[in-house]
């Protein structure tokens, strides 16, 4: 009775859209290319650092890389920024986060030029979601507005429970979905009574990196629930949704793997190619 | 039984603060100054630039005032706004809203610098609130938490119905009372049942422009109404909430006139303060 929405299905759709866009620029000369930097050594950012790539190449795209050892200095992660920021192929660049503990990520990701910010996280990209100007919007939220238009579930009047407000998901995602209409209420690890917010929702989303924290007493039947959490078991990859319980409750639900996870690369080449079409038009239209 | 929140009260006594801390700076010549800048002659922005000029001045601070015709252009206007930016003895500027309907409102706060934005409206500084940087927060919004704060109710934790997702309320507002580990819940004009959004609320912020919106039916017995909502009637300035229809059933209430206006201004104070003392520390550590 629960359906399970197929996030992978609608990532590949979405990244073979971008693909076809991107072979028609690239008749004209124009390919974009998306610069990832990687600081280290971290087992689960090389993969996510590697599955980025991937997916950059296989819609077309130019794949820069740059890997620096753990101890690299904050002047040398900035001056690879600089230099990916001034290089006119890089369209996008992604600093794949977290930082080895010495380095200052906030102020690092703040020398990404807004027109390249494909993570959206930069001060200057949170600042345009604000106000609601042109932007580069975070990847895993834009996912999972993509994720709830792609089911043609109604966002305007839809009330809807964000358990998270961290900095990559809940924060900018319930701009997302104020700005579409919905009626958002935040809870997060200072709320006392979490079923209280969550079960009058129509629309469930949680993203708080605590494994099965939402399950049956805290969704009403029929409701949706889309998981946003990542985290690596014995026996494989699990979110922060009790997934079993809910079968037969939840009305749709996110599967984990295979929901979020795949939406957040697709909205990577979705913001490499939008970046590519802002950089070509600043270079149109001098300042 | 509903006791009334008086703002005026905590307002003087911001203000008289903030004239102690100028007081002092002017002691070793560093003297606080604002630029308000009002273009055209709307009779309620003419009050609101006369009442902020009047607060600056008896806090001991500066008013530099630049008043323009009703048609001047987005460049006349971008001007003299360049120009208060490179004067060191203006410490922050204020753009009066609204402006004519013929400039483009955006683009002229975007030149005002982040260090002296003592409204909080640039994109800049809404990065800055999003991301938790330091930056001046708009000033209704922070007025709010200094009234929650001065009353001594605790936000963290708090259930809080915000009504009305503003530019200049309700946006920056749902970010400080999450910052401060409330739980909110926002509502807007799209939201089916707004009673059932801030009925379970401990405190209830109104800030929609809709003269008497929030009554009995939409608040908690004992619940606090915050009411951010000013409107000019024949028998005098009135809110968003029914105030008469709450005695005895809200804990507390801000009145209007004498809640929420009076914190804006004071607020105003406390940023143009703020801005001096941001711009003192830019120019003792060269960037
Ligand atoms: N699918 C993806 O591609 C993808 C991408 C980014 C992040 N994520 C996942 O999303 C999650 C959130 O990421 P983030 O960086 O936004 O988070 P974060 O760590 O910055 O913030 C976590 C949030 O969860 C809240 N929280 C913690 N414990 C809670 C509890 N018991 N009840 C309610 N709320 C609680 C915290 O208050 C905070 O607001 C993580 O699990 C992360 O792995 C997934
Ligand atoms: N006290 C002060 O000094 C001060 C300063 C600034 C603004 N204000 C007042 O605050 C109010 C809001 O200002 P703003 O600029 O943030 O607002 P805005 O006009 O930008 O936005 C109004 C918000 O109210 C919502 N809304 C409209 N009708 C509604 C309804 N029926 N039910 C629920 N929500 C509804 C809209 O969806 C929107 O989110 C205004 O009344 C303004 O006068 C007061």
């Amino acid at each position: 009775m629960t359906s399970r929405i197929d996030g992978s299905k609608i990532a590949r759709r979405i990244r073979a859209s971008v693909a076809d866009r991107v072979a028609e620029a690239a008749r004209s000369g124009r390919v974009p290319g998306l610069a990832t930097v990687l600081v280290g050594d971290d087992p689960a950012s090389a993969v996510y650092v590697a599955a980025k790539r991937r997916a950059v190449r296989e819609a077309g795209m130019r794949d820069f890389h740059r890997q620096l050892p753990e101890r690299a200095t904050q002047l040398e992660v900035a001056t690879v920024i600089d230099d990916l920021a001034h290089n006119p192929d890089v369209s996008g660049i992604l600093l794949q986060l977290p930082l080895p503990a010495h380095l200052t990520a906030a102020a690092l990701i703040d020398r990404i030029p807004v027109a390249k910010d494909v993570d959206g996280l930069t001060t200057a990209s949170a600042g345009r979601l604000a106000r609601g100007e042109r932007g580069l919007r975070p990847c895993t939220p834009s996912g999972v507005i993509e994720l709830l238009d792609a089911e043609g579930i109604e966002l305007r009047g839809a009330c809807v429970a964000m358990v998270g407000w961290g900095e990559l998901v809940g924060r900018p995602l319930t701009q997302l979905l104020l700005r579409r209409g919905a009626t958002v209420s935040v809870a997060h690890e200072f709320t006392a009574d979490l079923a209280a917010v969550t079960r009058p929702a129509d629309i469930v989303v949680v993203a708080t990196g605590v494994r099965g924290l939402v399950g049956p007493e805290h969704v009403k039947p029929g409701a949706t629930v889309i998981d946003a959490g990542i985290h690596r078991t014995s026996s494989g990859l699990t979110g922060d949704v009790r997934a079993a319980e809910l079968d037969g409750i939840a009305g749709r639900i996110t599967p984990v793997p295979g929901g979020v996870g795949p939406m957040t690369i697709a909205m990577l080449v979705v913001n490499t190619l939008r970046a590519a079409e802002w950089g070509a038009e600043r270079q149109a239209v001098p300042a």
